[in-house]
């Protein structure tokens, strides 16, 4: 070993000792007579000391080094006479008596800081340096913390880490799969897994019944603010279980990890159905960690002459309390903010009850006070509480009314990220209609099964059948999902039926696990934690970026190592295939 | 959940319990007035009993079901009269009284047996049936456990284990990656991991000087018959490290390892140069479990008009101890054996000791007994042991003995799979002439470090070079290895230099890797283990295969799903390539 310390350790029970250490240099202060210098490394920092009188030509070298020059130094471990409280190490310092330059260092393009002057871009590209700042070293310590705390809660379980494979089938539909040509069997391809939904399933029939696996999953989608091509899921599944199982077991997992990481004992997670989540949060992931729940005003408001409310499929709106002292920009600004395409509102009405117990609204002229008050009593709202409404089209008015929740609980200061509210969202729909394709898709996917008493509208009402899919929600994010699967095949086929598939289609794409379920399949269920998503949840974060160590940027993109990158004729035609070049 | 109790679990002291059980049919014996049903899931198998006089329905109906069927029954737990001793549940049996099919099953392929009526072929195309074979699972259970003990283990010394990506930047050399073309980034690809390397020194640089990752490797070469195109590596790396340290650190994680599963506690593992190991056993992972060494004989038997001896560049042969009695049959069996392509000898001679003392050779017209006398003292030999040499050219008669010893060994049953010789076989060569390409390579890769002392003949004597690179060798299977990398810029521009590396093919194929090297490297080195082959060295089994979930055929196919497979001409041209369709 090159040390015998690391920076992090020394107290001043070390004091006396002589010791060796090796890290970064940090800061170097040069005060004349000494010079101190902060070297670092994983565990924290060690202040230096040269003497000028002592040692002058160990302080005139010290002096000559520079910011992130690896060193590994010598000395005696003593007293600091000006203690640094903010510093683990902060009572004691080094008095060196000899420095090894290990590696000199070219000036990094960006202080290796928390408050860092490095931009996104720059940090990405240097990313080795980036993973230098502390900030980032906490996050991955965190990812690292969690995957034991996972593994070893799974273990106890007696559930299974079982690696699937990551180069698999493609299937015709997997428009969104990376496949890999395979040079060995020429114009065939493999796909990168989506998920391990398949192999997990053929475990459970396999009757491995309990089943975990930390995995990569890889999705090639034009990416969105915070997605990544390859992410982390957390996977599991169980047999011989029911959806209530799975919630308990899961809901375990996640008590004891905010038990073990934040020191929080949480309540029983509350559940919530889909619909409701829909009618009162316009989000099938609500944020719960305020109020200003939805309420419903149509048989209030119509009729009285106001257009926007007489067409509209719903009325519906939320009460800010205390806000009835909004100036007219503020409301301008919240009107601005709907009207954003991200949101897509055509307008707001605000309803104020002022403090006097007068009203006042943008709507002044088509509603009498009485009517006024009536939705007041609606809303429960209060004197000096504001009332904000929307109307359209009813899926879209919840959407647009769930972002204003969202922008005035922020506003309010009600999103505080270190107050988790957990939340089981139940009985998802089945399946979901696709306007463009005029069919449907599953909801989850193909393998959830229907509730039994819903089995019987598969065909009738298809949109009303609800599933057993569930999933956890903490502070308005999915953090993961699942469902109980179908493991019978006369449903399976019927599923298929109604997701428009032909019989050879569905035996094309899933021929062989279809196959699996003839052999005895296990009733089964599961879900999967976005692991990613996970991470930055108990940090309190909102980007996934921050908690992988080489992340790629929205365009794909690992900056660092310029990948992907063009490859070789050669390689090109060793694989079977060619180049075509569209015109951009 | 639907059972109370697993397959495996009840005992005497649970009896009179009424319990629910679930699992599969494994085996029904109809006795005429009883029906007697073993019911298996993961952790057992369990006896159903059906009675005709209780229930003559419920009887009739258990005798309908075949093997696999899937199902839940409920019933009480009651003593055997007969009971088995080859069973933890064999002392109880369960007096079904109702009994649910949740699943039929069609007759499976093959028996579900350790001892199956199943080929190789239908297996792998029945994997999940396959998998539900005690022996099978036996497998994936022990490979569970070593990760989970791994991660724990190297958590407990400060190791982090940190993801690093699988969609990562192709090498101009990478002939053996696989790729996977960007539909967000048209023309451009990415590479499919062959090890983290670079991503763990970067890590290094970065100040995480202690990693792990269990994590999935890809190599699109020819499959040899035991290579899976994806494998799976305990990788790691530490910083401020010299040989001995990795050697310490990871010795301690597979000793440990010995104690926790097989309960053995290991005694150090001996150290061996690459030069000894190819001098005493022609190999570089030598199986230590029997002696049998190389003896050199050149100096005894040159110059005595034997042709074959006169002409070689080195003659070396090894005692088998006991085997002069060894019949005319049984050494024509070990001259086909060494003349078969694989081993590659031309000939075999052989030189008996005899009982008597008297020698008995295949060149007694060459050699008088004195000549055999002395060549026989060379290799400590007594009468009744059996000398076989072999000539020709060093490194290719040292290969052919390696295969004639480790044969012999077998022979005579000194390779127990469950003794255990692990070895350190350390001093590697830095580079490895390739006669084809007339240039060096480097043996371990590009990044590995010269020893100090060798590293002024990097250009006078290349091949002479000695690398900080070491291996664990356990019963002459190479388990891991790894080396002290170089974190000095000039050296490796040396190195690259040495390998015949342009400084702009350095440049392009390692240029981020070279750069970070420029911010402040630390002296680092570490290794990665094959984890599936340390699965089946714990096992005592020769091949990998058995410890992989869904393997794939040496074709690099998986038969179960039959991939890889054709993708469609729309998701070609989605991804901006056209096949090629060679003439085969």
């Amino acid at each position: 070993m090159l040390r015998t310390h690391t920076c992090g350790e020394l107290r001043m029970e070390d004091c006396g000792k002589r010791v060796q250490l090796a890290g970064w240099l940090q800061r170097s202060r040069d005060l004349g007579g000494m010079t101190f210098v902060d070297l670092r490394d994983r565990y924290g920092i060690t202040q230096l000391v040269f003497n000028m009188d002592i040692n002058a030509e160990l302080c005139e070298k010290a002096r000559k080094l520079s910011r992130e020059y690896v060193l590994q130094v010598e000395g005696v471990v003593s007293e600091r006479s000006s203690k640094n409280k903010n510093l683990p190490t902060g009572d004691i310092e080094i008095l060196v008596d000899g420095i090894t330059v290990l590696n000199p260092s070219k000036t990094p393009p960006f202080t290796i800081e928390d408050n860092t002057d490095g931009g996104e871009e720059l940090r990405m590209k240097y990313r080795y340096l980036d993973l230098r700042r502390n900030c980032v070293k906490k996050n991955l310590e965190l990812r690292h913390r969690l995957s034991i705390l996972i593994r070893n809660y799974m273990n106890d379980l007696g559930f299974m880490e079982i690696e699937t494979p990551y180069l698999i089938r493609s299937t015709p539909e997997g428009a969104r799969d990376f496949v890999v040509p395979s040079r060995v069997n020429p114009n065939e391809f493999y796909a990168l897994p989506q998920s391990p939904q398949t192999f997990k399933q053929l475990l459970m029939v396999s009757g491995y019944d309990r089943y975990f696996q930390i995995v990569r999953c890889f999705r090639d989608e034009d990416l969105r603010a915070d997605r990544q091509p390859e992410f982390t899921q957390v996977d599991c599944e169980m047999s011989f279980v029911e959806q209530e199982d799975v919630l308990q077991t899961f809901e375990g997992l996640i008590k004891y990890l905010f038990k073990q990481v934040k020191g929080l004992q949480l309540e029983d997670f509350p559940r919530m159905t889909y619909a409701d989540a829909m009618r009162y949060y316009g989000s099938d992931k609500p944020d719960t960690r305020f109020g200003m729940r939805f309420v419903e005003l149509d048989d209030i408001v119509k009729g009285n002459g106001f257009a926007v409310f007489d067409s509209a499929e719903l009325v519906v709106g939320i009460c800010a309390e205390g806000c009835a002292n909004y100036t007219r920009k503020q409301l301008d600004e919240l009107t601005d903010f709907v009207k954003r395409p991200q949101v897509g509102a055509s307008g707001l009405v605000y309803i104020k009850y002022n403090e006097d117990g007068t009203f006042k609204s943008s709507v002044d002229k088509f509603f009498t006070a009485d009517k006024l008050k009536a939705v007041a009593e609606r809303f429960k709202a209060s004197p000096g509480d504001l009332m904000l409404v929307m109307a359209g089209k009813r899926e879209k008015t919840q959407t647009s009314l769930s972002c204003l929740r969202l922008e005035m609980g922020s506003r309010l200061g009600l999103r505080d990220p270190f107050n988790y509210s957990p939340l089981w969202v139940v009985d998802f729909p089945l399946l979901e209609w696709d306007e463009e394709t005029g069919r449907y898709y599953a909801k989850h996917h193909p393998f959830t099964s229907p509730k039994p008493e819903d089995y019987p509208k598969l065909f009738t009402s298809p949109g009303e059948v609800r599933a057993n899919a569930y999933d956890l929600v903490v502070n308005g994010t999915e953090i993961g999902g699942g469902s109980i699967r179908i493991h019978d095949r006369k449903m399976q086929n019927d599923m298929f039926k109604a997701l428009g598939f032909s019989e050879e289609e569905a035996q094309e794409q899933f021929g062989f696990l279809l196959g699996a379920f003839e052999y005895g399949a296990p009733p089964h269920g599961g879900l999967a934690f976005g692991f990613d998503r996970m991470c930055s949840m108990f940090a309190g974060v909102e980007t996934i970026r921050d908690f992988i160590a080489f992340p790629k940027n929205n365009k794909a993109r690992d900056v660092m190592s310029e990948s992907p990158s063009p490859i070789s004729e050669a390689q090109l035609e060793e694989l079977n295939i060619a180049l075509i070049h569209k015109e951009q």
